[in-house]
């Protein structure tokens, strides 16, 4: 297949080396003054892996328009202004788009294939590449499952089983709400969890788990999608990634914010968070974690009283 | 609350020295030739906590058949027989049991409040303390959520009420069966998890949450029970001790057993692995990663191979 990956930060040239090693013919793109593409066309390397003489690298976006399929990551708040800075060539060549991002956007609590549906048509084709695993870890040739789901079933058997390898095992998703709202949720939980990690209190990571995709099931449901995706690959297979490893970003914001250390940047997750407490109250559905989270990052209330205060909620039935 | 506890080890005397803590009339009983209670008798101390002197010690089990509560806290596989030797005792005194033990009973595939039915009569008062939580972490103040479940709702209540405290939050468990085939079955999935980890594939452990969940679910379905149990604290609560802890028993035991290592002594895990077997085929519901478990510990199959294969089944839906 010949794919065009739009993107070329962590993720995007993973995806990039990867759909390169299992044989497809790629050519990944970054924006002229990005220091990740810079780097790439000086070494081809970044400080996870190396980029073969195989794939294509660009600065210009028109070369990726004669592809059969292409894959953007990018950070779900800057989607929107990617796809209106190159809305006519999108339309005109209608090439499927597969997006590898875990967000919502704030300013319309849409996920990332409601953007790309937004701007391009409800009938474009488009779907999700989601689920845990560390680039770090695929690069070792350490394995993991993940997820694509599209409303074009078409595309989600074609890419799972032309995708799937040794490395990757994919499964079809069957909820593209569930999924895309499930995968943007689990940096909300992802940033509790650090907060817990920076107060000494990890023991509480297995509550956080079970209450986490619990509040995150009940607001998919609300919202009309499959509640079990919660409890997919999409969310909970992404904790060990997210709740517990040191490479996650959002779990290390929330444990730096939490003991009043600086941070190079936002992590998605605060976004999401933002996010979701706006979803919160358009579908009229209790999320305590979410809350928690949005006051202690943007009401900067105390983050012990507010955990603490989160821990003796009222005692309860579990569902 | 007067309450006798049965069993010394790390849990009982915890649950000893808690309930003391929040102002009830303990008495704690262990064997007299156990290793445990003559620690206790000489010094009152184990690893991990001191017993106060307002905690009677006792070797004599008669001596908590006045209370007002009996724990018991055993392996599972010993229960039977503790209640066969007091039987008497029981069914005079009547008085209701708490077990503290997350297992199934091999020879029957009986939940351990299904032993005590068994046993003393369908009628009596008996319910599960299950959850999360290391023994190590409350000692040290860090908090944590934990379930109290029975058929006797006025027991379920009354307990979940007194026993709350600022250190263990309970919930009301609302399906005994459900909880405790979850509580059980977290330690193969921990077993499953120490593997990975003996394995250098500790980033499956995202995925395994999620099938593992997913499977032991199923399985609570299929027996009648209520399938959120395996996503409750029971069982995805009490993962983080479980499949990510140091501290957690099974995990090592399954981390050890792939790398040839030695290991003390069995995990209740290893006796609930062939348990929920036997229950796979009684009930007719796959269970394709505590068969994983079950190959490699049982029949000694290569765990490399049984383990990338279960990675490798065919393609699939997620639910």
């Amino acid at each position: 297949m010949r794919i065009g990956v739009i993107g070329c930060g962590r993720w995007g040239s993973f995806i990039a080396w990867y759909l390169d090693k299992i044989g497809n013919d790629v050519t990944l793109y970054g924006r002229e003054n990005s220091k990740n593409m810079q780097n790439f066309l000086e070494s081809r390397k970044n400080n996870f892996l190396e980029i073969p003489k195989s794939i294509a690298l660009t600065t210009n976006i028109k070369d990726i328009f004669d592809k059969d399929l292409i894959i953007i990551s990018v950070g779900t708040q800057g989607l929107r202004d990617l796809l209106i800075e190159n809305e006519k060539l999108f339309k005109e060549k209608n090439i499927p788009i597969i997006l590898c991002m875990k967000g919502i956007e704030i300013k319309t609590g849409f996920t990332p294939t409601a953007v790309v549906r937004d701007i391009l048509g409800e009938n474009y084709s488009c779907g999700v590449w989601i689920g845990p695993g560390h680039v770090q870890d695929f690069t070792n040739g350490i394995p993991n499952c993940m997820v694509i789901d599209s409303d074009d079933r078409e595309l989600v058997k074609n890419l799972v089983d032309s995708f799937s390898s040794d490395l990757i095992r994919f499964y079809y998703g069957t909820d593209l709400l569930g999924n895309e709202i499930g995968a943007g949720a689990k940096n909300v939980i992802g940033i509790a969890a650090g907060m817990l990690d920076g107060m000494n209190l990890s023991s509480l990571k297995g509550a956080l788990m079970s209450r986490g995709t619990r509040e995150i099931a009940r607001l998919i449901g609300k919202m009309g999608g499959d509640e079990t995706c919660a409890y997919g690959l999409c969310h909970l297979g992404d904790y060990e990634a997210t709740v517990f490893s040191e490479f996650s970003n959002n779990r290390k914001f929330g444990e730096k914010f939490v003991k009043g250390e600086k941070f190079e940047k936002l992590a998605e997750g605060y976004f999401t968070t933002k996010a979701l407490m706006d979803l919160s109250k358009k579908y009229d559905v209790e999320l305590p974690i979410t809350n928690a989270v949005y006051e202690i990052i943007y009401n900067e209330k105390n983050p012990k009283e507010v955990l603490e205060n989160l821990f003796k909620r009222s005692i309860k039935m579990e569902f």
